[in-house]
C-alpha cells in the first residue's frame, strides 16, 4: 500500500517536441514546481492556519509569521489546545524567550504562571499514529523517498520492526515529512522535526507539554526529537522573523535578564478564520506526479551549476512547496 | 582499515563504584565531552585559524567570527588562496552580501571586480581526495557512524562503488565530517557541508571559485552541494553573527540596492598567526574513545528528557566539539 518513488528511473516527462528539436533546459526544483498542474495543489483549511504578529522590527516593519497546523491523525490533542489558546488570545503579550543557534527559537509566557484556558492540559504522550489504516482512507499517501532516514536510493531492506532510525522509513504523507515502520495494520508513523517545523515545549518526560510553549527548528534538524516532542505544525510564511533573531546568551539560548530588550513581543496569535482578511495558502500534494519529479530533481541536480548528482536526498532537504493564494 | 564504532554495544565505561552504589546519572553529550581526557583534545594550528572582524552591531558590540581551515588532503588549493587573500588583507572593506534563509550567508567583494592578489586563481576541481592512503599515514582516522549518509545503525552493506549518497559512507576523519566510498587504495573521500561549514562561492560549473567569495550553511545542510562546491573550513566561534543577520529580499537572498544598509561590513580578516593576541582552540579527536561515546550518546539519548532513543544520528547532527584555550 505504501507507494514508493523509483527515484533513479523516474522520467522527466518532457514534451516530445522539445526532445526532438533541441536539448531541453535541465529541470530544477523551481522549474518542476512551476509546471505543476493546478489540481496538484491542495488548499490549506483556514482552521489549520495560525497568524502570529510579532512587534515591528527596529525599522518599523511588520513581522507576520504564519503557521500551518498538522492535520489528523497526528498530534491532535496539542493542536486542539493551540486552537483554544489562540481563540482565547492567550499568546497576546507573551514573547520570544529563547533563541539557541543551530537549534530552536521558542516562544510563550516568560513568567510561566499565566493561567491557561479551561481544558488546556498536557495530554498523554501520543507522538505516533498507530492505527493509520483505521484513520485514513488509504495509506497510499505515505510516500517513501528511500530507506534509512530519508536518504533516497534503492528500495529499503524488508522492515523488521526495529525501533530505530535505521529500520524506519522516511518520506511524506499527506503533505508532511514522516517516518514510519511496520506494515499495514501494524504501521506506526510520526512527523519529523525539519527546519521551520513547530513543536511543543515541555519539561522532563513523561510531561508532554500543553502547546502553550512552542518552538521552531532554526538549524540542523535533530531527529532525536522525533517521538519525544510533539510536532504540531510548520512555519509557511515569515520564518526569517524567527530564525534571524539575536541569539540568547543564557543556558540553552534563553535570554538573560540583562537581555530583556532582545525579547521579541508577540502582539497577537489568531486562527486565520478569526482574522478580518484571512490569508490563504496551498501546498503541493505529496502524492502527486509533480512532487515525485521534484524529489527526483532534488536528489539528482544536473543543471548548469552542478557536476556530480548526489543520487539521494535527506527528507528534510525536500521542503514541501507551499504558496500563498490570497490576502 | 576503516574503524567502525559499534554504536549499540559501546559500554559507557562508568566507574565501578558508581555502578555498585547507585544508578548513575544518564550520560548526556555534555557530560561525555566534559569527561574527555586532556590528550583526547587536539590543538588547531594557528595557520589554520582565520579571524574575521565584522563591524560592531547596533549596540556597539564587537562581532568576531573564527574560522578553522580544513587540513590536507582536502581543498588545499582554495585554502592556500584563502591564506594569500588574508595575508593581503584583501577582505578588509568587503561585506556580507547575501543571507538566504535556511541556506547560506555569503561574503566577499560586492563589486566583483576587486583585483585578486598575484597567484590567486580558481584551481581545477578536486573536491575529493582520491589517494588518501598515500596522503595519510593511516586510514584508521576515517570513522563511520553507520552507512547511508551518516545514519548510525548496523554495519552498512558491502560497498559497491556506486557514485551516490546511498552507497557512500559518512562519518568523521581527522576531526571533520566526511563521506566516502571505495576501499583502501581506491578510497575516495570528501568533506561534508554541515551547519556552520564554510565553502567557496563560484559561477556555473566547471568554474570552481577562488576562495575570495565564501559562504556558510545557516540551515538544513544540502548534501547535494558536496563534491560540487569546495568545503574549506568551519565556523568555530561567532557563528551567531552570520546566522542571525537579516535575510536579503533579492534573488537567492542577496541584498537589493535598497537594502544596502543591511550589508554587514567586514573590517578585517587575518590569519590568527598574524594577529597581536592570537586566539587558540582545540577539537576533540574524532578517533578518540570519548568521541565514540559522544556519538553513541547523541544517537541514543536516554537522559531524563527523552523517552524514545532514536537509535541513529545524522552525521551533521554530531558537531565536532571545539573549545577555546587561549586569548
Amino acid at each position: 500500500m505504501i507507494h514508493r518513488i523509483a527515484l533513479a528511473a523516474l522520467p522527466l516527462l518532457l514534451p516530445m517536441a522539445a526532445i526532438a528539436q533541441e536539448a531541453p533546459e535541465p529541470a530544477t526544483p523551481g522549474s518542476v514546481i512551476a509546471a505543476a498542474a493546478p489540481e496538484e495543489w491542495t488548499a490549506i483549511p483556514a482552521e489549520d492556519l495560525l497568524v502570529m504578529e510579532l512587534a515591528p522590527d527596529t525599522a518599523g516593519n511588520a513581522r507576520r509569521v504564519v503557521i500551518q497546523l498538522i492535520p489528523a491523525p497526528f498530534s491532535q490533542p496539542w493542536v486542539e489546545n493551540i486552537r483554544t489558546l489562540a481563540a482565547a488570545h492567550w499568546w497576546d503579550g507573551t514573547s520570544v524567550n529563547r533563541v539557541q543557534d543551530n537549534y530552536v527559537t521558542q516562544w510563550g509566557d516568560l513568567t510561566e504562571d499565566k493561567p491557561l484556558p479551561h481544558g488546556v492540559v498536557a495530554p498523554e504522550a501520543a507522538y505516533e499514529a498507530s492505527d493509520l489504516l483505521a484513520k485514513t482512507t488509504s495509506l497510499s499517501w505515505l510516500i517513501s523517498i528511500g530507506g534509512n532516514s530519508g536518504n533516497a536510493g534503492p528500495p529499503a531492506p524488508p522492515l523488521d520492526g526495529r525501533d530505530d532510525l535505521h529500520a524506519a522509513l522516511a518520506g511524506f504523507g499527506g503533505g508532511w515529512p514522516m517516518a514510519w515502520y511496520g506494515y499495514q495494520a501494524s504501521l506506526q508513523a510520526w512527523p519529523i522535526h525539519c527546519y521551520g517545523y513547530v513543536g511543543v515545549g515541555r519539561g522532563y518526560a513523561p510531561d508532554t507539554g500543553t502547546g502553550a510553549e512552542l518552538y521552531t527548528i532554526i538549524g540542523q534538524p535533530q531527529r532525536h526529537m522525533d517521538r519525544n516532542l510533539a510536532v504540531v505544525g510548520r512555519i509557511i510564511d515569515g520564518m526569517e522573523h524567527l530564525s534571524s533573531l539575536p541569539r540568547g546568551s543564557g543556558d540553552l539560548g534563553f535570554y538573560t535578564d540583562e537581555e530583556d530588550h532582545l525579547r521579541t513581543a508577540i502582539l497577537s496569535v489568531r486562527l486565520a478564520s478569526e482574522t478580518a482578511d484571512p490569508p490563504s495558502y496551498e501546498y503541493l500534494d505529496t502524492a502527486s506526479e509533480t512532487f515525485a519529479r521534484y524529489v527526483n530533481v532534488r536528489a539528482n541536480r544536473d543543471d548548469a551549476f552542478y557536476t556530480v548528482p548526489a543520487g539521494g536526498v535527506d527528507v528534510c532537504s525536500v521542503q514541501v512547496p507551499v504558496r500563498q493564494t490570497g490576502s
